[in-house]
């Protein structure tokens, strides 16, 4: 069977896989379960074209570390063929543990269990299942492995993972202020003392880079109608599960069933390996055809919440500096009891709560990224910069959010 | 509110909804449906960025209308801001009644009813809801209102369908094979005795754009991975069918309940409003999720053919210019029936079988092309075209499709 | 004959003429000059798709202008046919009076001529030709009509003419820095008061369009390689006129001599129309052409500079914070004169000397961009943003120019 | 010196200069002079964007031969590092004899002496130059080195010559037709004793390759208004070379003055260094600063000519597919006596004639495309597809053109 395939790619023309195992990979029904959970939610609400998927998001990440590795060979770094791969399948495979709307349901379903600590157990349960060739793509993913670049280029602020999902979800929204030179960026990096260096050359696009990031965060993925649904979705499931747990009937496919009957804390997921069988069998589809049962449901708020959602009768978003007054929000529940005819402050909590959201576009402190000088010196990018936007870059931006339904 | 809404699409870069009717329609539950029903299917297997949906593509093919209006303009055709509203509510709603996998579906569930009717059901319900304000738009649809080059416009061999599908599918699936230049042909758009023409100096777009479709059926509508999916789908419904009227139960959404368990045909269709009440909450997520379910269903049948679905061991597919051979297809079920330990012919049906598909690029007498010549005569593109390229086009393409499980 | 053409452009699709007036505009011979002076000098050196023309821009802002009116009506601002056609003719001809290489030009052999007065003269001579018909445009252009907000969208902060080059510039040289989201921008522009303002929803865009703009600077506009070409021809251009005015035999086009054997100070072009008309028939072709030629010139120093031109043995270009050094300017050109072996300073000065470039992404005070609030209310960017980039962006650049020979 | 460019081009994002021995031949004189020879001649006067140079192309098929050769190399066949260079300097100096405005050129100044003659004059003195390393390139140039297939790259019906150049020049005419999947069709070639092989996968690609170009020469290289324009230029060229001969004064660069005053022979060019030491320093500047100046030449004729081709006021062409009619040829001419107040039928050469053009998409016998068939087999293109538009591409256009100027 011919192993090297080539993929269509709106954003890139074409992906090749480059080598047999990782052809096996992606053929795997853990990969191909990405094929059903969008990169960004809800997002489609506000921005149609974006229904892109975790799956396609990791194919071009693979794409553009094939292109950094030529890059920094072609720059004098000794890659071998084995570490290509290795680091090649760190990427492919570094959102695995992803779920379906993975913020809302790390918050309820599977709360305390992070997508990292699953993508971990999934790569182990691989590896076995590959007969160790994983080892060096998960010492690589750890950071455990000696040339230390290699994990950069995994995970760090300018790694593989960011080009490609600011380039990708730019280009499914349509919104061009996320646009990136991914192929210049990639085109500039080197290696110096096992760190990824960018040359001086190249400060224009990582500042651009930064910049589109930032952009993103609060044109796309902190969007007021995509928190509205995400925090919605947050809420239907709180409600679905206070109800299973409570063993109210709910209709749900098994592996959903699986998560709303049970409360599976951190050690059970990995000791246990009945939930994460379960969690792999998980994505869109489960939910969102819960959801659209539960509009029927004879619980009221269940019902009527999965009605707004359906709707997208959603929250009316506030965004403050502040968080908001306590006061106001008291008042507000009161409210949306009168209004709904709720039982209590609990119940009002469906309907009128708070939260926080948090963007650093550039960390400071955290592995900076650094530019290699024409005069061969390394120098923090915030130094090597002739102007002061990265320091307001790196400035970390807090906002306070306020739902509250729009009939209140 | 404001109702003149933008909305961002990365082929178009913006979309603006025209008129505060136009965007309560948009809003409407029959028309948000179709944010969950892909344009292609399954199409997604092959080319993963193919997950657009019919929600987007009917925006898209409203905003060329818009634009084919104002060139019309123009050029001196009075067209009145009430037919400008109708015929963008006509295209709007041209594929409203299009249910998830429309092709499968047709072919089973709702075997008989076709979506073009169920369009116009959706049309007249929206139309009493709207006290009559779609009365227009359904006159051009229908083409029973006499400025026959309304309805051209919405439906006719260069129609603004064809183009913004055409647009759209190579958009997402990344293959350029199919990119044309509608925006030169809008531009190129005129009237003559309320027929659409094209202007002499579009002659060329229109045949690259006959030729992209042609190339666009055989590089992806009638690609063979795609066929096999949906000949797939359509053979685990049929199964599904099965089974629910013999009182199985089977994990299912309420609307996917509703068409297993009853076999509606066209008149119930029309008569009993329950039938498509339970189609406009029918969306993919209700397949998908109950494929994924009867994985572990009890008939071996179903099961199977769920298997082979979410593991994508799909039919091996032969397109053959000549029917395949009868004695070679029995020879392949019997194969089946040993391998798989089937019961009889019957069963084996499931897994080997023929079909076919059929091709018009351009279809010769059904309304041909017009081109209006610099001296204002006008012709048929056939004659007015330099080169022989269009008889090939018009010749039907018809194939022969032998569907076969790999294991045999 | 057909007055309402269409052209392809491949920035924007196509471009439409909207009226005759404005088709005729187009067609006139000062207009059509601009087909042979290019955009961006000779950046082409090192971004060789940079060879777009000021014809190129100039029709493609006014195609942008047409969209700006159209949204502006839209949204209520009345503009009447004639204020329409005006705006757009005063968009179309701002840029009329560039010369080729429009910078080294006017350092030289037009010293103290900008060509924004030549535009001016060059519109009141079509005005004159068009029978008044270019008064309003004139008015608008000149800010002297009272519907301010016209004038701004020719000549501001954030105005058709930057959209439009910011665009076509980073298109053409492939910087996709530069790429920013006119048509978003377009859409987010209102009137309130006779000011332009941009919503609220559009404050992303502005921000990248200012960091784009900034970005281009340094990428760009003042690439040192291109300061470096420019500079040289600001020196030929020198060399050549000090010759000519000492009466050596020069190769040159007739309007080229002209410039090179005069020395026109800014009233002469007001009061003696032959420097205009001269100058109307200077195009990129009778500089390049002379350079060529000159390359074999007696004069060792014209020669020699021209030589260097052609094959691109450019200066050395630093960029400093501060003023280079006198005493190390001085030093460098006795070494010149060493190995040259030249006469004295004064003939060192082509081969080294200093200069200055300054850039303002954003000049506050300077009329700032205002947004409009969704509360109604209006507010300076710098105050409605949430990020301290703005003050960054509105920093004064100025960065010192040393220009020394390769060999020195 | 860093001799490892990176080039930004608007089309592929970024050309690398893959060796220094290219990195030298791209500095050259001879190549360089590219820069000012415009890939499309007049072309940009109907498609403003078509200014893009013969030095672009040649680094843009640089390009796609490297990424031709990693493919090749992919699938197992072998290529050294030494045939890799020699292949890409091959394609990177194909062109190099052009001279500007080849068409017109090749008919007047430099009659009889072809492109492809110039291109090898110049590739065997730089092999000279150069020490002999371009030997290899030069045997794969002229086929006569036994691996075939690279020189097939290089020159045959589906080259990389012409992958570039219809990519580049719907690029920069914005004529979507043109636009062609180069990268599929690159991804897909293969060799199959050692003849280049397209992958069936690949088939629908071919067809969108020919029939685009089949739409590029009648949308943009035969375009009417581009053949009128270059038609004018061989008028005026012919009619300067005949006063110039005649010792006319004439203004002109010294080499546009050796070709004007002397008649070159085919032989005299490859024997005696001086004509082609001429044309290595003629470039479109040449012709264009020689025709602006002779507007005001004090032949009538002459200046009357290039009049018209200042001010755009070309020849009326038609295009017919039977030659016109004398006697029509002859009355026209007479009338143009007549108008223009000319001597005799001769001097109304200028004014009145007849020309053939012709198109072949694709030329059968000269050696097919080959299609490697997934069973192994190798197919002519032709017997491999389903449809007979490639008879029909096959099928050679012949068009008779009558130039007749506009006042006749």
């Amino acid at each position: 069977m011919n192993k090297k395939k080539i993929i269509n790619d709106p954003v890139y023309g074409f992906i090749s896989i480059p080598t047999e195992l990782i052809f096996d990979l992606v053929e795997h029904r853990y990969f191909q379960r990405l094929r059903y959970i969008k990169q960004l939610g809800m997002t489609h609400l506000v921005y149609p074209g974006a229904l892109h998927t975790r799956f396609h998001h990791a194919l071009g990440a693979l794409h553009l570390m094939g292109l950094a590795v030529e890059t920094l060979r072609g720059k004098g770094t000794e890659i071998s063929a084995e570490e290509e791969e290795a680091v090649e399948i760190a990427i492919l495979l570094h959102d695995i543990g992803h779920g379906p709307f993975s913020h809302a349901l790390e918050n309820t379903l599977v709360k305390g269990v992070s997508h990292e600590m699953i993508s971990s157990l999934l790569m182990d349960r691989l590896n076995v299942e590959f007969n160790g060739q994983l080892t060096l793509a998960i010492r690589i993913f750890n950071d455990t492995y000696p040339r230390h670049f290699l994990h950069q280029l995994v995970s760090g602020q300018l790694d593989i993972d960011r080009l490609d999902y600011l380039n990708r979800d730019s280009f499914f929204t349509g919104v061009s202020e996320g646009v990136i030179s991914f192929d210049r960026i990639i085109k500039m990096l080197n290696v110096v003392d096992d760190y990824i260096v960018v040359e001086e050359k190249g400060i224009y696009s990582v500042e651009k880079f930064l910049i589109a990031r930032r952009l993103m965060y609060w044109q796309v993925y902190l969007h007021k109608t995509v928190i509205a649904a995400e925090m919605l979705l947050v809420k239907i499931l709180e409600r679905g599960r206070l109800l299973a747990l409570n063993k109210f009937e709910l209709f749900a496919t098994p592996p959903l069933a699986h998560f709303l009957q049970k409360s599976v804390v951190k050690e059970a997921f990995v000791t246990d390996p009945r939930h994460l069988d379960a969690f792999v069998n998980l994505d869109d589809t489960d939910i969102l055809s819960a959801v659209k049962v539960w509009v029927n449901h004879s619980d009221f708020i269940l019902s009527d919440l999965c009605s707004r959602f359906i709707n997208r009768n959603l929250y009316r978003v506030e965004l403050t500096n502040m968080p908001p007054d306590l006061e106001l929000t008291v008042r507000l529940k009161h409210q949306a009891i009168q209004k709904l005819d709720l039982l209590d402050e609990e119940d009002a909590g469906y309907y009128v709560f708070t939260d926080r959201v948090v963007n650093d576009a550039y960390k400071v402190g955290d592995e900076n990224i650094r530019i290699l000088l024409k005069s061969g010196e390394v120098q923090d990018i915030a130094d090597a910069s002739d102007n002061s936007n990265l320091i307001s870059l790196s400035k970390r931006v807090v906002k306070y959010v306020l739902c509250v339904i729009k009939d209140v």
